[in-house]
């Protein structure tokens, strides 16, 4: 391939900011193209498919993407089968399960390991550090979607003020309680079968779809705690509730496809909720839960914690978690003795501002306890909220600071709680 | 509301690059509490929704966040219904459609305005320009899936080498037609309807589902072209084949509700496909389309022309556009003369970099046609190859210049076809 030559033309100012530039001008070759990072198959780990649909992963876990195929390099290789297909055989219809399957990225993100620079918590030194993680964000998301059930269930029932998690790397499984008032053990008149097996079981379902009542629930969408069905061999459902003296218990297996009967018995005198599973890490390249991925759970379970500070207590593999407000839950991100600035603003919103070490804006933020790892329109607002009025007053004294260099020197913590929230997509990164 | 002082207390380094935030410790009150924004219904505009199924949009137009709620400021409402609603009034299980119809934002994203910076065609310079544009992402993704599909034709059969667009923004109307080898006007057996109502009519259907040949298609995941049926109040599709002699044409109305039986007549000497849609601007909020969303719809019409320079030639309303090679189309958005590097890596890889003038990295980036705005994995892996290597050659300079202020300091334009692509949702923004 031909190399990638900086034209030394470039006529590039002089201040010391630009400086490094004019070293572009040094007919570096800059070869972009790619040997080692190529296209290849993976190799399957763990478990094969239970469903037998999940086709190959597109890229090699902790790759980049191969620009050269070696096995191909050119021309694109243009679909011509030797044996001309029948249209039954090219075009097909899928059921809902059959492309949530099929195309998983499109509900819970990549089921393939991806390496990113994100906070997770640190066991060692109980603070959040931000490094490199390399995780299957799939696997995140059906965790995640199980977490935020259950801190919904503190803003549609105010009396849930426990959260109980604990999670076993070694047996691969992951239980989450909270005790709030569960969901009726009842049979669904239209759909005949029971609620509990209706919203865990079945695709499409919820209570969240009414945008009538306002709602300030990260769940909205129907799909939530399915997708972690259909990604775990086991998924339990147990269900308490006080008024009716029941207890409610339901299995599924192989990834949703088995649904045991219920088993509904003479229950407590307390009401809770508990989702226990065992995710199916074949569908996501991995053997064992590694640190990583504990390292990412245990930060969501944090991140609730603070989102929720004010009226649940969250535990993990049995111990509380020391985090009695918001702010408590900013230190775990910031140096002791940091300067930083908190407003409660309303009911609904919580800011935290310092300064960004990194010389560029960072952001922790969450909307309806949802960790929204891109930020969005949330944080959009605190940071114009905040930088306007300072860039004004430095006009004012004469000195030209533009908005986006005081913007690059802020740190910002968010929790609010947005009504009816719209997000990017079902992996909910961005707040739209 | 408390107001926001920042402490006096913060040391912060007083090098010039550092200076303004010294300002900082002046105290400045930033009230970030909002009183002007608020979460308010929205006026519905146009003609009612002919499902009469879209609920109340979450956000008025071009406004932000509300952090407090006029209305009701304090504490959040709980749902709590006089009446207690019955399970079958709370719990309800939705068809794939209407899912879609009430949850639109998980499939072609917000149908809401939204006011981003964007890059997109001025028609007086025709050249790029970066400025505000407000406009519903939903409608814009529409139109997409439809270009796309005509793009992703000339990957299906080579022979595909002219693509036409009209659009009509009096009448509200789209077509977009390529003159590849059709859709086969074939009874499909299992299904039992022509093919081609069953990929335009009918939801999770497609040819696009199989990973086991290597595609470099922007389609897959089977929703595309019927999202722009059920969000159009008239969808027409006609194809031609040469082979068979036949013309097939087939309308929908009222939002794919409607569904006419196909005419099927002797068809003329070539192959092509057309489509013809008139978005349900209602849906969106909006009685006409305007100048931003038109400029919008052109920028895509030029992105195509400039991703399939090599072998297709694009009409927009007439006029051939005049586009000869991916350098042509990085020219629209650089100023005469502006020094940059372009590479053809292969087939499957165009690169091109220059300076950026806007002191933080900017990139145009492309992944099968379609526009990654938030860039993703090519775009990353583009600047790792260039930024490492200019790092390491600087540091045997002595020179101290980090990665990220290099990177800063391009634009890069990234034309890549990537086999059996993620993306991060439906909506396609960011390749994982």
């Amino acid at each position: 391939y031909p190399s990638l030559f900086f034209p030394c033309s470039l006529s590039l100012p002089t201040t010391p900011h630009y400086l490094f530039t004019s070293f572009l001008c040094d007919t570096m070759p800059v070869n972009i193209s790619d040997d080692d990072l190529t296209v290849t198959p993976v190799k399957q780990t763990g478990k094969a498919s239970a469903l037998g649909k999940v086709k190959g992963p597109v890229f090699s876990p902790n790759a980049g993407i191969g620009m050269a195929d070696k096995e191909n390099d050119s021309p694109v290789k243009k679909a011509t089968p030797k044996k001309k297909k029948t249209v039954e055989e090219t075009y097909a219809k899928l059921t809902q399960y059959e492309h949530v399957v099929q195309r998983p990225d499109t509900y819970i993100g990549s089921v393939e390991p991806v390496t990113q620079r994100l906070w997770v918590f640190d066991k060692d030194t109980k603070k959040m550090v931000e490094r490199d993680v390399t995780y299957p964000p799939g696997l995140y998301k059906i965790f995640d979607e199980v977490l935020v059930n259950a801190a919904d269930n503190h803003q549609r029932d105010p009396d849930t003020n426990r959260i109980k998690v604990e999670i076993d790397a070694e047996a691969g499984t992951i239980s989450i309680m909270n005790n709030g008032s569960g969901i009726p053990i009842e049979l669904h008149k239209v759909e005949g079968v029971y609620v509990p097996e209706l919203i865990f079981g079945h695709l499409l379902t919820g209570s969240n779809f009414s945008d009538e009542d306002a709602k300030v629930t990260g769940g909205r969408n129907g799909y939530g705690a399915k997708l972690a069905n259909i990604f775990s061999k086991e998924f339990i459902v147990e269900t308490n509730s006080k008024e009716k003296g029941k207890v409610y218990k339901q299995v599924w297996t192989e990834n949703m496809t088995k649904c045991a009967e219920p088993t509904i018995k003479a229950g407590g005198k307390t009401d809770w909720t508990k989702v226990t599973f065992t995710p199916d890490l074949s569908k996501f390249s991995m053997e064992k839960m590694d640190d990583d991925i504990i390292a990412l759970f245990t930060k969501r379970v944090y991140d609730i914690a603070g989102c929720l500070a004010k009226g649940v207590k969250v535990h993990l593999n049995g111990d509380l978690i020391p985090i009695k407000s918001f702010q408590d839950y900013c230190n775990l991100y910031l140096a002791e003795k940091t300067p930083c600035v908190y407003e409660k603003v309303n009911d609904r919103w919580e800011v935290c501002i310092c300064e960004s070490a990194e010389g560029q804006t960072q952001q922790v933020s969450f909307s309806n306890g949802i960790w929204t790892m891109k930020g969005g329109t949330h944080v959009d607002h605190v940071l114009a909220r905040v930088v306007k009025p300072l860039t004004e007053a430095l006009k004012k004294k004469k000195a030209d600071v533009k908005a986006h260099q005081i913007k690059a020197h802020l740190f910002v913590f968010v929790n609010a709680l947005v009504v009816n929230p719209a997000f990017d997509s079902q992996t909910k990164e961005t707040l739209t």
